[in-house]
């Protein structure tokens, strides 16, 4: 059974890998020769609105689906007329725009941090007097690992911001100073079930996410309802199939939805080794309407990116219990190359062995 | 950093699947142009013995290892002169050859059941009446999943087991009347570094293995002790670098080897989710000089081999906590198809599941 991918990079490469022994085959279209994907599968290497390539990739597949969410909605939608896409197009839409997705996640009832759009200087200046400062202002579209972001400290740092990405439409966020950041990653299979993993508690450091820890601690079990309540508002409005992560800010005990992102997401590599079923499977038995997978964690996972240089493979290797994720991408500054996840008996245990290994990695991990 | 596998069958599939994240890249040399482990790394189509594939396998390979142990010694050690490779030539001679095998186990200590060598038909009466029946009446070489083999179960049986294949070199073996089948998964690395993984405990039916449980139930610590001084035996002896599995027969406290397999094993499967670090995983850090990874149990597996037709995959991963392994090859009665693991907090609840699944899928497992 044929599944394609729009988009073929590490996303893509696990996918297939998770794909492969349930019997599942994947096809990827990736504008790069070199995608990570290729070698997990096949790769058309096209545009993502080349039709040719788009009608390659729908061919004899049984479902499409994208590994990335920066794909002209209007290839989701020629996919559409040819085979099942899933999640549907319209949640690529949504996530695609910053505002599109504040404004439907508050149709929803899942709060998000006070906003404003920007399509001016003078929006702008309207906007940072509004929600005052610090605020971030964002680009609208095309955002991913911190790209397109301006902190805004003060009123003096509004010009600099404009001149830098005033060119696009943009939106003003309020910045919150949360508690910690957290993710709610879920699942909605064709037929309506959905399952959620625990919380997890990220870490970001210039827009990258560095290191997650899963299940988070401290979360009360009224916090885990929140958070999945929200994922099944969000999956049940847009009639969803797949996997879906819901980047949060908690701040007291409250939960504020970052952004969304309709796919398979860094924040749930841990469950490769640390859940039954990893994020992968669950996302291709989703979309091909088999049973959804066990979401129970195995133990405390750590998961941690490698980023902009590989440490010595020897190293990683003898912490003994690492599992080790090369991508096999070329190294480059702010690039994700691999990850590697920790699995232990108990919070404690994985917290010791984590801060050990961070101080080993420092530089790959970028954590201070 | 390239691997040559000789084989490409579902261990090469599973192996390069275990290396991709390391960064490791399989070549395979399989004569078939449909083997599984294509899929997963580069097939060079060829007989095993054909120079111009062999020098192809080894071409920019660090090290050629084997999935298969029945390819010529001619071969391994035709590419030992171009590369590394591992486990040595030797340990390949010594475990195609039943009775070199057991010459071999019995020098190191280890204890193999009553045998005795048969060259002719007189030879056959002669151990028929030295070792009473019943007895196992085998080819020397090339048996592998139960082919190649009689039950001699009296002296009658004699003729028709000489018909079917006295005509290759045999061993005459006494019927063990074991307590139970065990294996020993072992490894040791280039630095001489020895890990094994707790006992498995297996069930055959036909000559093919059906179910493995791990860890084995009662295993009191002299006998894991004992079993892992048999493999230290042969691993020390051979210099042998990679895993190595013997299989065994217990009876009351006494371990016999029946035989070795100079690779990853079947009865290892289950370490891919219920051990910190697969077979497969191990076998290739131990060939590339890497340190080996944990062999702790992650909780107590069983693995059922499919064999013969697939079950339906819907009813399978309708299981919940099932991992299915769908190797992608074609139906053929007695062929091993995929196989699926399960791993469970308590032995109690493995069993228990265990059982279960077995109700449902016994047309496809094979244990009544």
């Amino acid at each position: 059974m044929r599944v394609g991918v729009l988009g073929g990079g590490q996303l893509g490469w696990m996918l297939a890998r998770a794909g492969d022994p349930l019997g599942l085959r994947c096809r990827f279209l990736d504008p790069s020769p070199e995608a990570p994907a290729g070698r997990a599968g096949e790769l058309v290497v096209g545009a993502y609105d080349d039709p040719a390539s788009l009608d390659r990739l729908a061919e004899g597949a049984a479902v499409v689906t994208y590994e990335f969410e920066n794909v002209p909605v209007s290839s989701a939608e020629r996919l559409a007329g040819r085979t099942r896409v899933f999640p549907p197009p319209r949640a690529l839409e949504v996530s695609q725009d910053r505002v599109t997705e504040k404004r439907f996640l508050e149709s929803v009832g899942v709060p998000v941090p006070p906003w404003r759009p920007v399509g001016s200087r003078v929006e702008l200046a309207r906007a940072v007097a509004d929600l005052g400062c610090p605020a971030v202002l964002k680009t609208r579209r095309l955002g991913y690992d911190g790209k397109g972001q301006h902190l805004i400290e003060t009123p003096g740092d509004v010009e600099r911001a404009w001149a830098q990405i005033g060119a696009a439409p943009l939106v003003l966020e309020s910045f919150v100073r949360f508690d910690r950041e957290l993710s709610v990653l879920a699942v909605r299979g064709r037929d309506g079930a959905i399952a959620c993993y625990p919380l997890v508690e990220n870490l970001h450091r210039g827009g990258i996410l560095r290191r997650s820890l899963a299940p988070a601690e401290r979360v009360p079990p009224a916090l885990q309802a929140r958070a999945e309540e929200h994922a099944r508002r969000v999956l049940e409005t847009l009639d969803y199939v797949g996997m879906l992560a819901i980047e949060l800010f908690q701040v007291g005990e409250g939960l504020l939805a970052n952004e969304m992102a309709p796919r398979v997401h860094n924040s749930g590599h841990w469950t490769i080794e640390g859940a039954v079923t990893s994020q992968f499977e669950n996302h291709l038995r989703a979309i091909l309407d088999l049973p959804l997978g066990s979401t129970r964690p195995r133990g405390f996972s750590a998961m941690f990116n490698l980023i902009g240089t590989m440490p010595a493979r020897e190293g990683l290797l003898a912490q003994g219990e690492l599992h080790l994720h090369d991508y096999g991408k070329q190294p480059r500054p702010g690039r994700k190359l691999g990850h590697c996840t920790l699995v232990e008996g108990s919070a404690a245990a994985r917290d010791r062995r984590a801060r050990r290994l961070l101080a080993q990695l420092a530089p790959g991990v970028g954590i201070p």
